[in-house]
């Protein structure tokens, strides 16, 4: 017996490419589905939509079959605010050029929709898009206030309401393309402890990777029921279901 | 700018299958090697050498050249006691079946050394062998004991000298390959605490996660130094380093 391994990979910036640190929501997500599909890490610390473009060529090949399931989570570095000394303004993308930026990326993630796939492939394609969280503006300040050139005087690069409209444009790039949302930002902004779950008012804590991924799994089950970790067959057989006086008879020749 | 990306593959039995639950070592690696290298989870629970060979055509494909590392981690479950009543006694594979079973897994690993690959590439391609860790003997009975048709009563099914063989055994098949070997079995024993890194004398607590990764880490800094995380380029430029007017000119275009 023999499944094909489903693939997933986790497309995004720092909030992405920091999730197999401890206790981490890609590596979380890996451990549910050991055995049912492989999770690829595209996170990129850094990025806005902007330059996430850049990667789509490389990232999405034309001629691969999109991902089983993809994660799409960008903003959070689109919402640096402009004109401000420092490195982070360089990184904010304008509100109309980061929605832009989304249909576009969504668009490449969904590429091959109108291939021929078989009849019917395509149409379990998943893509989750995710807002990005809120930030905890005092303690994103006393973060930067420690850098070189930092300053608990200069002003804040990022705002809670700032994000908020990122947020909010992921939403509408959302409905606007069919594409499932999970609003991160408004899910950590309803539990009372939120802010408890970033180490520096903007990257998550383990227990804010814990977070990400229980909200990950909701949406994943409510958005993908053909993902349900256990509707997924394992690759091969348990090791319970193996022929010990003919172990190759559980096996199938592998495909030509 | 644009490096490949390396390819980790990680087979073996429970001991990798569950390397991405809480703190895994796996998910450590992917961690470290973060835009760096693809870890490819290849964890089979309850698989023996004698099983995985089954494996080996899917698992690593003629035609694909092989990862820049393989760990190959068998031996806990070919080492259950033989002739025992009960589940565990039909994974026992022989001692020297379990060699034999080793150069198989560990010539098809390495496939591709005398293939038509660029001059040396092949010399970069760094397999990892490593040896079952002891077996908490009193802990395991416990656990066993718990389950249907379980009783403390029953003899062991696994112990701590049994074990040993199979990981001397690793160690010899090492030898003659030329296959740098980690071991685990010398290192946990070395360590007094060693037996509450065994959530159930047999597997990794989370704290027994972290040190499999220190010493697979450590194996793999002194065997095999291109493979140093800080000598291993990322995938794409550092955001810093993305030219503001122009970031196109900051990415290559993807390879023809």
């Amino acid at each position: 017996m023999e499944a094909r391994r489903l693939r997933f990979v986790l497309f995004g910036d720092s909030l992405t490419q920091k999730s197999f640190d401890e206790c981490g929501w890609g590596a979380a997500l890996q451990s549910t589905y050991q055995r049912k599909a492989d999770v690829c890490l595209r996170g990129y610390s850094g990025y806005n939509t902007r330059w996430a473009l850049q990667l789509l060529a490389h990232t999405f090949p034309e001629e691969v079959v999109p991902a089983d399931l993809t994660t799409v989570f960008f903003g959070a570095n689109d919402a640096n605010i402009p004109g401000l000394a420092g490195d982070h303004s360089r990184q904010h993308v304008p509100l109309g050029e980061y929605k832009d930026n989304l249909r576009v990326i969504l668009k490449r993630v969904k590429q091959n929709e109108a291939s021929d796939l078989p009849a019917g492939a395509n149409n379990l394609k998943a893509v989750l898009l995710i807002t990005p969280p809120p930030v905890d503006v005092d303690a994103w300040q006393k973060h930067c206030a420690s850098f070189k050139d930092g300053s608990p005087d200069n002003p804040p690069n990022r705002t809670f309401e700032y994000t908020k409209q990122y947020a909010d444009a992921a939403i509408e790039v959302g409905k606007e393309t069919g594409t499932p949302v999970l609003d991160l930002y408004a899910h950590f902004t309803k539990l009372p402890e939120w802010k408890t779950l970033l180490c520096d008012g903007l990257h998550f804590t383990p227990e804010g990777q814990k977070e990400v991924f229980k909200a990950v799994i909701r949406a994943m089950n409510s958005e993908f029921p053909h993902l349900q970790q256990e509707r997924v067959d394992m690759d091969f057989p348990d090791h319970k279901a193996i022929d010990e006086k003919d172990p190759a008879s559980s096996f199938l020749p592998p495909s030509p």
